[in-house]
């Protein structure tokens, strides 16, 4: 495997910055549809709510230079922050575990325009194998190792229940897949060279109910 | 409204606190499964890699006592964490934006063990109003207000098109709902009296893209 010329210039970004980027690209994309040419971090900070001390110093990452009174070229900022957040490549991935939050992902094309491109299904029910979703082939489980020696994608979306969570990221590591989604509520152990990034929907759901049980308390 | 025994007693929990207390009862559910009576915050560490100091402070917040040598009661532990985490009550919610995650979302009876609710879906396109998905209506996003004055549901889970989070928020909140759980890559302005949640999915592919690299370069 050789390093590109991308791969050489792009940073190591700090996670609460990678945060931040994407509510960044989100709204630089809206004023670009909207044909705005320039947006200042003052802009920026005003309608996301973040200081634009910290937007500044989140965008000095990126191979962007904003000029004094004019702020950030609105276009060569979205090109900056997809190509930093790796949105404008594409990145091969699995779903292991095709419920209805795997059928989802696998249907969803906007997850494309952030450079996923999730190009299988793997279970171990029977009366999914075989079938397609979201156009996509679901495979046996059983067949992953064999499937992986042949196609070398790196990412596994994992979206099996909780109590496979442990066992099924175990073997798409052992399969050779460097990345594992997890959104299962599990805490997976994986060996160092493994990158996890965890998606507690149900973390969030108890931080919305603790929350509005304060608003309630505060407001008494 | 009034204040119910449960509200009085439950504690407000910091967030990190909250985030880790889903993999306990995870773990504990799969223990109680097993049938195992007792677990102690050394057994728990060792699984899910939580140093055991932080195990204890974290449990210290709800209604159970570890007994020496022996540790916590299973069953308590896993009641009292459904308690404190809000999973054993019901909480209604609405969906807003039935694409393929909203449809998921309204599809998973997964999410009723965690105490949500949803009874309803709303969205704009004339194809799916007056349709049902899983088994719930959905109607007329300009319906909501009067919809909401029957109902006084207090959760709305955003899943609409980015350039549309932030008016279709606004809306929902207009209608009386006090809590957004925001699957939009887009961070919403709210008054501090509503509860916002922001599930960044594509943050966190962010992060696993900027992770890979850095793992490849590391073992370069």
């Amino acid at each position: 495997m050789s390093m590109t010329k991308n791969s050489v210039n792009r940073a190591i970004l700090p996670e609460p910055t990678i945060r931040r980027l994407p509510w960044y690209l989100s709204y630089v994309r809206m004023l670009d549809k909207l044909h705005v040419d320039y947006v200042s971090s003052t802009q920026i900070s005003k309608e996301l709510n973040v200081q634009s001390s910290q937007i500044a110093k989140d965008l000095s990452f990126l191979n962007v230079k904003g000029k004094t009174r004019i702020g950030y070229e609105v276009k060569s900022l979205v090109a900056e922050l997809e190509d930093s957040l790796g949105f404008s490549r594409h990145h091969d991935a699995v779903v292991i575990g095709t419920g209805s939050l795997g059928t989802a992902l696998m249907q969803d094309h906007g997850l494309e325009h952030y450079g996923l491109n999730i190009v299988a299904g793997f279970d171990v029910r029977p009366e999914v194998i075989g079938q397609k979703l979201g156009g996509l082939p679901v495979y046996d489980i059983n067949d992953l190792p064999g499937w992986q020696q042949e196609h070398h994608v790196s990412i596994a979306i994992l979206t099996v229940p909780v109590d496979h969570a442990q066992a099924t990221a175990d073997r798409a590591i052992a399969s050779g897949m460097t990345a594992i989604w997890n959104f299962t509520p599990y805490r997976i152990k994986a060996p160092q060279d493994v990158v996890i990034a965890n998606t507690s929907i149900y973390a969030h759901l108890a931080i919305i109910y603790n929350r509005m049980q304060q608003t309630f308390i505060d407001t008494e």
